[in-house]
């Protein structure tokens, strides 16, 4: 079944402390979205990538594409106002019968294993979700209290998310909600139910100066 | 208010893949171990220092602070089979009328600030828990079925988790339960309410191989 990879890239730099979107920051000289990208396209060359940025950044990021001589064939589509949005737009140019996975732009490390491992639960089964456990304890906070919640009981997610595309889009259609925080709310509100794959803690979302160092730090490893 | 620390060191290195009990592996030339015995007697030279190891271990660390001319003060007691344990065994040696902080030996950047503010809360409220915004969407797990839950609901617990001893001590006296994950579920089960400061991203729990590299890029950037 085709394979699309979504690589949503919509972050500003403000969390970074930056002017300069996060998404484009450099890692060993190279920004971060080509890193993602290369992860993706080295795993399967046969996956058609689908970046979306917001609008006033595309023609930036294509300078930045012709600077670094990158060839990792993508296509662009303007971002929307949530993640969501953007997700939906992107989803305009996957066609049916297909696979898609939809990837945070600044998670770079993520494995050829798990993106594989992904796209073969998602045909199997409709759907795959990338979680790892809770490492820290967890409580739940109320207004003015809070309590111990078993952390046994919950995975953090990551992404890959990947789908079928036929329940992808259709789930897509459903009126956007404040909770869809990720691909695998908006299809467990459509009614599916959601299939967990075991991540990796390597595979992290840059996000702050902090993640920038710790970044550097796995690369160098790698 | 006289002031303790306790610094939990009670882990082995299966996790990391070597033999050396993790607290031991070195971050620029210097155990783990010391680097968060430093962390906080550069705090505040006042503050009494206890370290639970595992019996074996003892005569190794040592020998450790001998070779790396260590002169931290600190007492060292021997753990128990569970952390619950091992911090019960360091509550003989505090006495009451004091405020302890609960800290993990591998987390050697926890901040001044932090440390400061959260004997200060104790002392006022009881107790003061170190605890930050979860980044990841969270799902809850079920033997075959998961959801996800707001995020925003949900604090990740970090240390120092600090106490009033008088509360701390008679929390401890309880019967040991598994769901003692952390020092706040067993004052919580004691019957007091948690009070939640803001800790630091960059305050981790060294447990991987990863950890590590990524403790090293934090050291190098501070």
């Amino acid at each position: 079944m085709k394979r699309y990879a979504i690589i949503v890239a919509g972050g500003s730099g403000k969390r970074m402390g930056v002017n300069i979107p996060k998404q484009f920051l450099k890692l060993e000289g190279v920004p971060i979205l080509m890193h993602t990208l290369q992860a993706f396209h080295l795993t399967d060359f046969s996956i058609e990538l689908i970046v979306t940025l917001p609008q006033e950044e595309i023609q930036f990021w294509n300078e930045l594409c012709e600077w670094h001589y990158n060839y990792t064939p993508h296509r662009i589509v303007p971002g929307g106002n949530t993640r969501f949005h953007s997700v939906k737009n992107a989803l305009d140019y996957v066609q049916e019968e297909s696979l898609v996975a939809v990837h945070d732009g600044v998670r770079p490390f993520v494995s050829k294993e798990i993106i594989l491992e992904a796209y073969q639960l998602a045909e199997a089964k409709g759907n795959a979700i990338t979680s790892v456990a809770m490492k820290d304890s967890v409580r739940r906070v109320e207004t003015d209290k809070n309590q111990n919640i078993d952390r046994n009981s919950l995975r953090a997610i990551q992404t890959p998310q990947t789908f079928q595309s036929t329940i992808l889009k259709a789930a897509y259609e459903q009126t956007y909600k404040e909770e869809f925080t990720d691909d695998a709310s908006v299809v467990e509100a459509y009614g599916q139910q959601i299939h967990l794959i075991e991540g990796d803690y390597k595979n992290i979302k840059i996000t702050t100066p902090e993640d920038l160092l710790i970044a550097e730090a796995l690369l160098k490893a790698k």
